[in-house]
């Protein structure tokens, strides 16, 4: 009997779309679901596409592979991978490889790696990126776990990736829950992204009186030059498109409240454990919060804005273009910053070039601009913030001006812009010589005798405030 | 032998001022600590004031006192509080109670709570906020816990709390971690009110060249009127302050890295999974991890700003009056929603209106403002939120143009206000009809099937993007 070269468990659309992915590349591709339906629905639909070996149980998938073994977990992340976990190692043998594909929070990876490291099966926590069409015509993968099961993964991962200038976009992030993490943060830099462009869209359209389909035609625009990506991209189709029962443009019959999956959630906690001022991921996620509290919006409809007339002016575009751009930078900037204090904290030893060299494909926030993150970090590997390279400099040099006009306009005709404008306040900040944070410490000394540094001395120092007022060694 | 009628172990300058506190109301208390040699120090220093009973063990620590016993355990909190919290329950009976008075993470106090209670033990997880000074002369005191413990605890905390217009700031706010959540948030709003006082100091030091002995007298104005709180009075002593050593304003020799002990990273992180949106709190806390990362500081040294000169004018001190108070309100609006978020999902019943009465004294946040919080839920304790309440929304509403300049100013001239200008962003969004977060829901569907919802009819629903684009049922 012929054995497969890797395993999918859990069919439903992104593991099908990967198994059909995998088969696709030659791939003898063991498949198996809980219920029995969806595995026989794979192989009679798309049995033709290549060599799938099916399972209906645990134990007859676990067979099925060839040795070491390699099986990817594709369910929803939470109690029940432990459970599918469980079962698998409970088959398996040192040296196999189990694959996590789904969206865990990699502190689970972490303990879940240490547990199998434990049995000598490798635990691969693996973030994939590029939603259904990503999974079946090539995703952007961020695995973390042993070098052992990169060496024996890796081709596999780099065939079925996306590839951009013909660099797979697939490389070995780090140890543990390495993979998860940059997974984390990238959905935490895609919350950002999704943040600017609502808010450009929105000032365009308060200020300008611009229709949807007028600010597509901008967003596609913008495409053609330095914010190509993705998600400008789509931006521009989803303006275009018009609502078939109604008549009017699709965005204004949505119901204006945001979800999200707890990945841009999970971004800014870590980010706090881990001192990273990630504003612009922060104010994206909470911007998603108020837009879920109607009922908090209805009782505050009657708090009073500015007047809004006769702002329009064709120059905004431009200024909103920059402000983007700048601001986009900023959270790429936090986000990587985060990368690195994790690294640090966990010991994983990412490559931050090589994080935006996978991202450039396959995954949602795919875009032009992260060739320049790359040869950034190619440049100066141990670049303290993206917005000190050279390159990001100039730009955000070049478009301060024309970011503050965007968010004075803002802030003039009432229109809600966090992210342009945290993001500002993050350079303004990031720049500065001395922050009022002196006077923070001071009061902390105050009220709490939490001690302060000097300027011009080592140690730390407590004023007897409520005393004779001198300074002491503390 | 006569017995004592509270307890408490742990005695660093917290436990010994707050066992100082109770004697001096008359309470036998008894005192231990681990290192037997300060809680004689207490007995030799402080006797006089009144009833100690010394105990070395903790098992005569806990034969001393009345039934049922009462003891408050004073140790930094973390895993020592676990090991503090066995050794007592060991000793005690069913009917005892536990008070940790030290700043656990609601969490830990729920575990705990629950565990204690399979025994009959009392645990009651209690905030106390005052500091030091606090602590001896009258703290404001947030006690979690059964009704039961609060029925045999609550007359002696009302009594060595402080007293605001006869009415202590003392509060059952409800079962197991709901006091220590509320002490949470309590020193998130601490945070943010730290940061908007900053960034006010700041924007009016930059923009008018002020000093900061003519900033103080600013601020002591401003304590004559509605911001009157410890805080601001405390700013004036400390921006008053001269260095003895170098003859320098106070305020220019200490390093300016505002550290933290996490209650407002923790504010912020349980914001994230009740999805309330506290954008002050969290711009407050990254502040403070901005100004703690000096090496990206000075990498960001070069990066451009505006030309700050001639901007002052004396109406800016008027206005970051205002925009103070505003961003004020919205900082407290957001806390408060964050504490009935927490009640709703933990089935506390806080009563958010008590909750303003017993943070108006002892506590560092306390401040004349907070009576009209009270006022406003007392008004309207379902209050949706605070904004909309007609004595904050009349400030707001009054406020905002000089709010707006304020932004304005401080984006035209480069002093980073995260503060001012992520409130007034949150005022925008809160009384906005319609917002972004519907391009945002398009997005999502377009890239990741996650369906939305339509303005005009009920269900989830999914536009085929890359098919016909056709909208079917989800």
């Amino acid at each position: 009997m012929d054995l497969a070269d890797i395993g999918v468990t859990g069919l439903a659309v992104m593991g099908r779309n990967l198994a059909r992915n995998l088969a696709r590349h030659g791939y003898a591709v063991a498949v198996h679901n809980r219920s029995a339906g969806r595995t026989d629905e794979l192989v009679k639909e798309f049995g033709g596409e290549g060599t799938f070996l099916p399972a209906h149980e645990m134990a007859a998938f676990v067979a099925s592979l060839k040795r070491p073994r390699r099986a990817i977990i594709m369910v929803k992340a939470g109690a029940g991978t432990d459970a599918v976990i469980e079962e698998l190692a409970e088959l398996m043998e040192p040296g196999d490889m189990i694959v996590d594909g789904g969206n865990a929070h990699f502190a689970d990876t972490r303990r879940r790696e240490a547990a199998l490291r434990e049995k000598g099966i490798h635990f691969v926590g693996t973030g994939i990126s590029g939603g259904e069409e990503g999974a079946l015509n090539g995703p952007s993968i961020m695995p973390g776990g042993s070098k052992e099961s990169w060496a024996a993964l890796g081709p596999i991962l780099q065939d079925i990736a996306a590839t951009v200038d013909g660099v797979p976009c697939a490389v070995h992030v780090g140890p543990d829950g390495a993979g998860h993490f940059v997974k984390m943060v990238h959905n935490g830099i895609e919350y950002s992204d999704m943040q600017l462009i609502a808010e450009s869209y929105d000032l365009l359209r308060q200020a300008l009186g611009a229709t949807p389909a007028e600010l597509a035609q901008v967003f596609r625009e913008w495409n053609a030059g330095e914010l190509e990506s993705y998600l400008i991209e789509i931006t521009a189709e989803v303006l275009d498109q018009v609502d078939a029962a109604t008549g009017k443009p699709f965005v204004d019959v949505v119901v204006d409240q945001a979800e999200q999956k707890g990945t841009g959630r999970w971004t800014v906690q870590s980010a706090l454990d881990l001192g990273v001022p990630v504003t612009g991921i922060a104010e994206a996620t909470f911007a998603r919060a108020l837009s879920g509290h109607p009922e908090q919006r209805a009782a505050a409809r009657t708090l009073e804005g500015p007047d809004i007339s006769g702002v329009g002016e064709r120059q905004l575009v431009e200024d909103v273009r920059q402000a983007l751009l700048a601001s986009k930078i900023v959270a790429y900037a936090q986000g990587f910053d985060q990368i690195a204090a994790a690294s640090k904290e966990y010991g994983w030893d990412v490559d931050l070039g090589a994080m935006a060299t996978i991202w450039r494909g396959g995954c949602i926030i795919r875009a032009r601009f992260l060739d320049r993150i790359r040869a950034a970090y190619d440049a100066d590997p141990a670049l303290s913030t993206l917005l000190a390279a050279p390159d990001f400099s100039a730009v955000v040099n070049a478009a301060q001006d024309a970011w503050r006009r965007v968010v004075k306009t803002a802030v003039e005709i009432g229109v809600p812009t966090p992210g342009f404008s945290s993001a500002l306040a993050y350079y303004d900040g990031l720049r500065r010589e001395r922050l009022p944070a002196a006077l923070v410490q001071g009061l902390r000394d105050y009220f709490g005798a939490h001690t302060y540094h000097r300027v011009d001395r080592e140690g730390s120092f407590h004023t007897d405030w409520s005393g004779d007022r001198r300074e002491r060694p503390a």
